[in-house]
């Protein structure tokens, strides 16, 4: 395989710049084939004209044509076969069934979109009809539908090189509401990244799309900024960290015209053992609660990152387990050599912290960028006077804050940055000794488990991969699921339009059948 | 009347400051009786801090309560009886029969949202069902709903002293979410403002709300500013100038959480007048044209600010009917002296610009804060060249843009600013000859009428009146009609809970019998 590191305009390679990136093997370090030309502003420029131009094609197209445009876009990623899955193991340092699986997913997440579209349903068209004898003034036939935006620039994660990148949930959600999107590579899985963009450029031509519908561009620093400030832009979509989450948001919101910025930062997810739970089940939540910590060597926004339970009985059985499992757990690579500085000084930090006590550490790793995994605890008291206990350590640890009864829950609670996710571990009596704990942590959280472990999310029509900031920047959305399409769409009315001059999704016959709210009736 | 001139903090009055304000009757410039308190950071604290605790109880209201306290606000604002249309007439030198509609709207709105609320499919409820034989993993059972999201700020404005200021359509749509307001009391009504806060008080009392679920402050640029900064508040609703909305945009994105902010900052919703229609209708749009320009003395943000034409047949016709028609227009005064001000010198900006001339204006008034009418014209290619003429004059005045073709047509609106209304005059021929035109015309603005006058804003399910920036901060969202709602609430998922523990709208046997989704499908 040989890969150009070309940047990807409207369909066109492109190298007109000067700076150069290559991509490392974490398991290595050493640099892997492939050498990547970062976009000019000029580049940047075209791929921002070219979309803007697509646009007014793209959104013409009926919901069969995008639908089959994305459903393309899966088959041409699978068609890459084996050498998409080594390019990304060779980047990333996952394994092959996990790349498979995240693959599958990836194409299942265009499929649903695809789905969502031939049901339709999903515009809200709304229809109030003219009253025309009403006193003292008619009404006027009004009807609502939601439209796309606009250019949408996705911004991919490393922790999912897939489905979370260049042909992730962003481009996908984005595309099926109508726009066009311009992908900005991640640095660490650039070959990856060119592989797949390929394949949404010839899906493209294939099914008859504007060849400005797409573009990619490798860059950094510079290169976000200026995408991002670019006028063309109407929306972006980002999985990262708090730090580049909030730098392109305020980019975003300084602009003359703000734009929508849907920054997914992360989060420490919680898990709440309640002392009842606590008393029968300390070491039995333990295999399950590792697991979930150390999955993917701790790389997910969902991480369950604090473990929230009480000085009760249970608790040394639990600490005994968790701290036994974590001890044996071999070392992981991590995604690459940023990651792991960032994961070895969170972890130097946490231990340092006055209050905070090792529980287990597992053995170093002597390979290279090898995590070991760690839990530690800390009294309530402590982290409830520091809120800089919240920070997310990315990788396979977790902090259990021990507290001492119902107030330092609710305190806990009270003072919890707003997370992804929150698990509930309780029995019947906890539920009625802490009345109020569901409905204070809905108020912190995108997603409430009860049970379970908060990694691994599923992509259906409820889910919601969002929360209050600092998880998102946006929690009025998510990111994952058919409702990540509502976020590059906005409402528009039309008021006493002829039938043939409306969308078809406003019109009398309701040509594309789909479900509407008709004067104040769903049908 | 008597008025007390103080802040309703928690339904408790309270005047610790020492800055004072009266308001004006923009008839005479003569101080109104009532001196009103601005309010300290300390009750504005005190304020936000009630409004916190309240959060907690009143979110957790059923529907049928809270839209009983709605009701039951217009009740007692209807029981003010002419107390309140007397002092806001005062206030605003608006007539009598407006501001009994207005308050009819006020009562409407109020009313339409408790029927949301009873009706309850709102929340959005959306049930993924678990599928524990799913390979290679088993489906989890994912619920999600919108739940509010907590205190929220609103800014009325001063041109609908009562639907779209204390009592209005932010307040309605934001205590129907679940989520208690802090109204800050326009400075040019503050009397009319505390009647009304008084009247949802009372509601709040007599239907067993918190007392925290409403406080309204008097206040100028500080408070406002402290207000839309403290960290309990969660949301902005606004309705006035793109320079204040734009400022408290900048603010709220700036805090360390930042928070949406819902602004409306007006627009001049263009009307275009296509070659076809214009050939035999140029003189019989011009009195629907010239009503809608001079209706409230063009106080509205729907105003027509912008008819834009071509320099074809007709165009004689209507400049010199529209010119009859404006310059017959009796002066009308204004809501108050710092708009009067604005209004005149915004208009002679326009005067005094290159290429602007001056059809007609209407004789000056006498009077105090009395404003003529005026209508101007420009070539497109000035109108094109200086985006300074898009600018808002608030007012009784409109410019028209003569074009020369289609190239010109689809310049101007090229280059338009977002807007709230888009109007197109056109006949079969003229849609023929412009067949994008209203598919551009729905990527500027949030709602599009055939014919008609963008002024009058039904209040219904399918109303947008919202639009792109700088229409609004936020073109995602609509400020009248029920979908306002939106704007104050987020989703929350909730994951293999058991059945008793999940909230009302997700329970198995659908207890509200509100419509669903359930596994793909709505019931």
């Amino acid at each position: 395989m040989i890969l150009h590191g070309k940047n990807n305009i409207a369909g066109a390679l492109s190298a007109q710049g000067s700076q150069h990136i290559e991509a490392i093997d974490p398991a290595t370090q050493q640099a892997l084939p492939g050498i990547f030309t970062l976009a000019t502003p000029v580049e940047i420029d075209q791929a921002l004209d070219a979309a803007r131009e697509a646009f007014v094609e793209y959104r013409r197209k009926s919901p069969q044509q995008i639908a089959g445009f994305l459903t393309a876009i899966g088959e041409h990623i699978l068609a890459l076969g084996p050498v998409l899955i080594d390019r990304t193991m060779a980047e990333t340092g996952l394994p092959q069934a996990r790349l498979e699986g995240e693959r599958g997913r990836t194409v299942n997440q265009l499929n649903l979109f695809a789905q969502t579209l031939l049901e339709g349903s999903w515009v809200q068209a709304r229809i109030d009809t003219a009253l025309p004898e009403r006193q003292p003034v008619p009404r006027p036939d009004v009807r609502s539908m939601l439209i796309p935006i606009g250019p949408v620039a996705v911004f991919g994660a490393s922790n999912f090189p897939l489905a979370f990148s260049v042909a992730g949930g962003d481009t996908a959600s984005a595309l099926a509401a109508g726009c066009p999107v311009i992908a900005k590579a991640h640095p660490a899985h650039p070959g990856a990244s060119e592989l797949v963009a390929g394949a949404i450029n010839t899906a493209a031509a294939q099914c008859g799309m504007p060849a400005g519908v797409f573009s990619m561009i490798h860059g950094d620093v510079d290169e976000s900024r200026y995408l991002v400030q670019h006028p063309a832009l109407k929306a972006v979509g980002f999985t990262g960290s708090l730090r580049a989450g909030r730098a392109l948001y305020d980019l975003a919101a300084a602009r003359p015209e703000p734009i929508p910025v849907y920054a997914e930062m992360g989060s420490v997810n919680p898990v709440f053992i309640l002392p009842d739970y606590l008393k029968n089940h300390g070491a039995g939540i333990a295999a399950g609660l590792c697991g979930s910590i150390t999955l993917g060597v701790g790389q997910f926004c969902t991480n369950p990152g604090l473990i929230i339970t009480s000085d009760t009985a249970g608790l040394p059985e639990l600490l005994d387990a968790l701290g036994q499992q974590i001890g044996n757990t071999p070392p992981g690579p991590m995604l690459n050599a940023g990651i792991h500085a960032a994961y070895r000084s969170g972890l130097e930090r946490l231990e340092h912290h006055a209050g905070v006590e090792i529980i287990a550490k597992a053995q170093a790793s002597t390979g290279v960028n090898g995590a070991a995994a760690a839990v530690l605890k800390v009294p309530a008291a402590q982290f409830i006077a520091d809120e800089s206990l919240q920070e997310e350590v990315f990788g396979p640890s977790s902090l259990v804050v021990v507290g001492r009864g119902a107030d330092d829950l609710y305190r806990i609670v009270e003072q919890l940055h707003g997370q992804l996710t929150a698990t509930v571990y309780g029995t019947g009596a906890d539920f009625l000794a802490f009345p109020d704990l569901l409905d204070q942590l809905a108020q912190k959280a995108g997603r409430l488990l009860f049970g379970g472990f908060p990694t691994g999310v599923e992509v259906c029509d409820a889910m919601v991969h969002g929360g209050p900031y600092p998880a998102t920047t946006d929690a009025r959305s998510t990111s994952v699921g058919t409702a990540a399409i509502f976020r590059f769409v906005r409402p528009v009315a039309f008021q006493n339009f002829p039938d043939h001059l409306l969308p078809e999704a406003l019109r009398d016959g309701n040509p594309l059948e789909i479900r509407r709210r008709v004067d104040g009736k769903w049908v």
